[in-house]
């Protein structure tokens, strides 16, 4: 009957509060000393061990603490036990003021000129490219690129998303499936990844996806380091063939000091700030997934296991 | 009858097509020298000479080529010769992506991540500021002041705007005139200076309103180089009362390369880029402007010769 929360633990006393406040009839753990496993029916973890089934054999759901469940081995979890991924306000607010922050930046040539400020130069451009003739592509479609389109669609970019499978979305060009990916790569100026990591879309970001962009694109990485083939990035950027990144994510985290990434001129680096779960509103989220699943209503967020997201 | 346009050459082929396009009875005239000056009755330009009046005595209206009107000496124009600065959708547009993408850069401590990456540090910060909890304010409430404010408040940041006489706009708490200056500057953590140069504004963005913002506020000039005075920031840095800032212009332009703010890791600096006049959407704002001239309609950016602006 009870919830284990096995994440930070300053974030976990909002959590605490939550719960004492909206749900007393859950009793909260997040010390697994203090708690007996056997009555543990909701964990709320980030990484799970390998003998979760053996050793809480009462739990009905396993909630990650973040967007992602790449962290999570699959394989290694009971095939029923559902498996649910964050999403709450707070995670797809930060998503959104940095992709916008990060697209902008992109557009405006900002790694450029913060290259000349490092060189004392003061060379503006001598024309701005409009908007409207600056094509946005986002990889996945989920809450979170969805959010990010509403958000540059104010801005007059040509908007454009692709997802595994079908969407429509108003004002956006979208396509599906690994046929349409070439036309969208195609016609995309500043890509957006934010999709979700599995065994498909390990290293999709690599040679042959960059060469498959208009020369001179550009790249912002919030999905996971997992997704970008540093190599590839750093020949393409040599090339030319991509002209800036802003990264907010890298393989492995932290990023050694002496990786290439960090001195690159043309790549804009964030230690995995872009979003973060926030404790009130993320644990309102479980709290509300868990009252779903008494009532036989279906999990939000719930991760369909034979995709892998 | 004539126009003639004293500026960039290569925008001013733009010009030149749109009126030899839709206004085929105005000569349009880029060199001096292949013109009567005693026939031009629309100036378009940057700087106005000193005598003006003397070399285009049929001259009628006076556009400035951007949005500022501060590079001409007003004084010494005749004092009944309409002043005109440019507004149109490219200057705006500009300055939108502009403001959005620093004061997004702002509030998610860009600046911080930057200095870390040129030492290879990866330190995220704990917890992020929700949009809510961010209030920024921006000085100015003209075209340019109100459109930034609308782009802002999809990412529900808290809004305030000043300006020299009362506003009122929708979901921004306002402000007017010297006496509401203290109440607006004590409620506001990212200040975004998008006032017109005059005699009252210059050197505004200095210690005394600096002291007046809470401690660790964050600024935004995409006014004027006049309006901040350099030593003050460096000192608001050095101290911690201005946390970093965002410019775009600076003075003189361009910055000399010895010049403090280009190396300092709380400083973003870019060349006077945030806005540039389009050379086809400016040459159909003044087009526009002349034909109101001729039916006797109102200017549309017409300078009160009185404020200066």
């Amino acid at each position: 009957m009870a919830l284990l929360y096995l994440s930070d633990p300053a974030r976990g006393a909002t959590w605490a509060r939550h719960f004492a406040e909206h749900a007393p009839d859950i009793p909260f753990h997040m010390d697994p000393r203090s708690c007996d496993p056997r009555g543990v029916r909701y964990l709320v973890t980030w990484e799970a061990p390998a003998d979760l089934a053996k050793r809480y054999p009462a739990l009905d759901v396993l909630f990650s603490v973040g967007a992602g469940i790449d962290q999570f081995d699959l394989s290694t979890l009971p095939p029923d036990l559902p498996v649910v991924r964050m999403i709450e306000p707070g995670i797809v607010n930060g998503m959104v003021e940095y992709v916008t922050m990060a697209v902008l930046a992109l557009h405006r040539h900002l790694p450029r000129y913060l290259d000349q400020q490092r060189r004392s130069l003061w060379q503006p451009e001598a024309m701005l490219t409009d908007a409207a003739a600056r094509r946005v592509g986002v990889l996945g479609l989920g809450v979170l690129g969805q959010a990010a389109l509403m958000a540059l669609a104010p801005f007059g970019f040509s908007l454009a998303g692709w997802s595994r499978s079908a969407r429509l979305l108003d004002g956006v060009a979208t396509f599906a499936g690994h046929g349409e990916l070439d036309a969208f790569l195609s016609r995309t100026d500043i890509l957006v990844c934010l999709l979700p990591l599995t065994e498909e879309t390990w290293g999709l970001l690599g040679a042959s996806l960059f060469d498959r962009l208009p020369s001179g694109a550009m790249l912002v990485n919030v999905g996971r380091g997992g997704h970008l083939v540093a190599d590839d990035l750093l020949a393409a950027l040599e090339s030319g063939q991509i002209a800036a990144a802003a990264l907010d994510v890298a393989d492995p985290e932290p990023l050694p000091p002496e990786h290439p990434f960090w001195r690159h001129p043309g790549i804009l680096l964030t230690p995995h700030i872009a979003s973060m779960t926030r404790p009130d509103t993320a644990a309102a989220a479980v709290l509300d997934n868990i009252r779903r699943r008494r009532a036989g209503q279906p999990l939000l967020g719930l991760v369909d296991r034979a995709s892998g997201y």
